[in-house]
């Protein structure tokens, strides 16, 4: 329990609306999207960055820790408080000021607790958008701490590629405010600090402000369902489509027929789209894109994108099975249903990993060979973005399998998934969902040395203070 | 003058063909492409990344000054020693292995060494390219070094947006090697050190090896260019050309009367494009292209350009006073040869800042209105990156203005214009040529305190050694 007297100094610099300790209302921050259920000893929500700046070097001054929380929407445990009720939670849910838009240079300067459907809402009028398509609906800050991807990185890429400055406050005593906010395309006059605090899930800093870069909204689509001719052959059909397609391309994402059928199974509103209702073993979602109105003359992008697939499935290797072009609404439905379909399915047990793209093919193949000898009765239920090397491993177990009640079950296979794919296959234990308590071991154990003094020498220079959930 | 033993030590680490101590063999790595003229204690040369490290904890444990070298094409002093004869250079042009292209990832794994023509040269039959368009041809670990932009930018972003990975050789006593070479795009496991090496001129240590990004190469462009019917209407006819080509626009470049009129009387080769020969005072280079083959049924860019160009040109408020499409070649053949072409009006005296877009403009407009009445006989022939920001503000003074002779001079007008650019409009007093010697009293100035002590603290963790040619 944290004493009185730092509640009462805390709503002094927050205000009555900005400190929340009752348990009712602490309960929301206290909770996972996925998978925590810890103790606030408070909630503070500043609405400046002066009050956060005032709160964080009162917390930092008397040895007070805070977990940084965004939209909290993240999977890792990156934004609850810990069981033990004596961290504090920063939420940046009322920043949601500034928001000026600047047309002409195509950038936004925005409050952190803006949420990203909020963003682009405001956007529409003017032709942008913020091009980082995620299934969640996740703050500004959130998505830059934990620098997220989604499903046209191939295209705009991630929030890094995306951001032009922040502003930041630093748990030190002061609570310094680190004003990067610059709104420029190309600066180079010195480090660029803003990347240290992208992608590290506020252990450098909490961001309250950020100038983000725009991009001219799509306007025409088209979305094909292709059916490779075999896994080995996912790798040669992207690259058939990205040299027919150079940057048209703006999706390319894996479904596992396991996450396909769950999704169909129980999300009612989908409509099974091959033939004869039999779902493929592998699917892949292509998108092409354009952000230029229909022009007479011009082929409509459907006819482009069949134009292309025709010619691929007419080269004497073709690598695919079957495709069909579609209504891009109920494709995309069931791409964002997969999520949704596979937790119905029993325990899910995910992973969000990255590869080379030409490994995650074959890592799948491996796991799928290898699962049964290693833990029986697993379902492998994979989905993500192949154009972009991302494959969220997403495991099911029946709810009622006796081995979900020994920690050590899961605690095994997580070892096993990490081991191999980072020591054999050469990926990455966190693609876009960055680092919490959930992944802190994998973290530790597959930071070099060096690297890790560095990061603790970075801590000390920037946020001495106790600050987020993981310690890098 | 450095001690004999230190040679001799050096020669063994390098090897004879690694370490230069004959003046005239050094001539070339003590001359800077634009200003220097330094003097070295030695060049050494390393082919790997082991050899670097060898060399640079050498130097370190006997306090001898090291600057890196890459291609040496720099324009702010960053890589070549100073007079004093006391400093070696690292150079990196026998860094030129590996080079691993992974075709279906998309990326090459290559030595810092080689040169982006090289590069790109190697890269032709793959459909792949490195999209870093410049008119020098560096060698990649300086392009990474200074995180160069140019071109088409506006298409594909800098070197930082598309380096994968880095191998670093930090200037500690054990010249330690920081393996940052990933090839994942989607990897969020920690803090992303790699940037603290982009664009920081080799001050925290030096890059031996990187992993890069590809696209796929352009398979047509379109080109033509724009006359504005004012100054004032260059943003609106950027945002009006965005909104009906999006991502198809590859570039956007401004270029001064001034600067177009001087590579026309000096670039013999060029063909004077305007309507009876009167070149206008501002015009605009507008490229779009495509990374897909011409498709039967598909308009032919030219016929998309102009008809955007057109579309534009009958809107009431015509931002265009005059418009033609022309030979791709010959237009990029006077956008190239500008910086030529102002080099032989005089003296030249170069800025490379940025704006925010909607400010170049108005930027440029105030100092032509300014400069009269602050520096007499001084002609503004600017060009630049409209669609990203970056204006090369270059001023240039006849050849025998006695006021060359008085080192105040150019010292009093660099101090103006930084003063407006940075000060009054918000800008960048470096855009894309990073810091050197040359605009290290600017980055003093306008750096915060608080970031001048971070990144000290940053050289003490990373590496304390003597490296570069310039202190953030």
């Amino acid at each position: 329990m944290i004493e009185a007297r730092h509640i009462e100094a805390l709503k002094g610099l927050a205000g009555e609306k900005g400190l929340l300790t009752e348990e009712a209302d602490m309960a929301a921050y206290e909770t996972g999207a996925r998978y925590d259920r810890g103790r606030a000893a408070f909630v503070a929500r500043p609405a400046t960055t002066a009050e956060a700046s005032a709160i964080v070097s009162y917390c930092v001054r008397n040895a007070i820790a805070l977990v940084p929380q965004s939209g909290n929407t993240g999977l890792v445990s990156g934004s609850t408080p810990d069981g033990s009720g004596r961290q504090g939670v920063l939420s940046l849910n009322r920043l949601t000021a500034p928001f000026d838009l600047d047309r002409v240079n195509r950038s936004v300067r925005a409050g952190a607790g803006l949420r990203l459907s909020d963003l682009n809402g405001r956007l529409e009028e003017s032709g942008l958008f913020f091009p980082i398509d995620l299934g969640a609906d996740p703050r500004l800050g959130g998505m830059i701490a934990t620098n997220t991807g989604g499903s046209r990185f191939l295209r705009y890429g991630d929030v890094r590629r995306n951001v032009l400055g922040l502003t930041v406050v630093l748990a030190d005593e002061a609570g310094t405010v680190l004003d990067l906010s610059s709104d420029l395309r190309k600066n180079n006059t010195g480090v660029d600090w803003k990347q240290l605090f992208i992608g590290t899930s506020g252990a450098f800093g909490v961001v309250t402000e950020c100038v983000l870069n725009l991009e001219p909204a799509p306007k025409q689509s088209a979305t094909a369902l292709l059916v490779p001719a075999s896994a080995d052959q996912v790798a040669t059909l992207l690259v058939a489509m990205e040299d027919a397609l150079g940057s048209y391309l703006s999706a390319f994402e894996g479904m596992s027929g396991n996450a396909v059928a769950a999704a169909l199974d129980h999300v009612p509103s989908l409509r099974n789209p091959f033939q004869g209702g039999v779902v493929p073993g592998f699917v892949i979602l292509a998108e092409i894109s354009r952000a230029t109105p229909p022009r007479a003359g011009e082929q409509p992008l459907d006819a482009v994108l069949e134009e292309v697939l025709a010619a691929i499935w007419e080269r004497e290797d073709a690598p695919l099975a079957d495709a069909f072009v579609g209504q891009p609404h109920e494709i995309w439905a069931l791409r964002h249903a997969l999520s949704e379909g596979v937790k119905h399915r029993g325990r899910l047990i995910a992973f969000d990993l990255s590869f080379r793209r030409g490994d995650i093919m074959p890592f799948l193949a491996h796991m799928k060979a290898e699962m049964p000898d290693h833990f029986e009765d697993v379902t492998i239920c994979d989905f993500g973005h192949i154009g972009d090397g991302g494959v969220h491993f997403n495991l099911v177990v029946a709810k009622d399998d006796p081995r979900l009640a020994d920690p050590d079950f899961e605690a095994d296979l997580r070892e096993w998934v990490f081991t191999v794919a980072v020591e054999q296959f050469g990926g990455s234990f966190s693609a876009e969902h960055a680092i919490g308590r959930k992944n802190q071991a994998f973290c530790d154990r597959y930071t070099p040395e060096k690297l890790r003094a560095l990061a603790a020498g970075l801590k000390t220079i920037t946020s001495p203070g106790p600050l987020g959930t993981i310690t890098f």
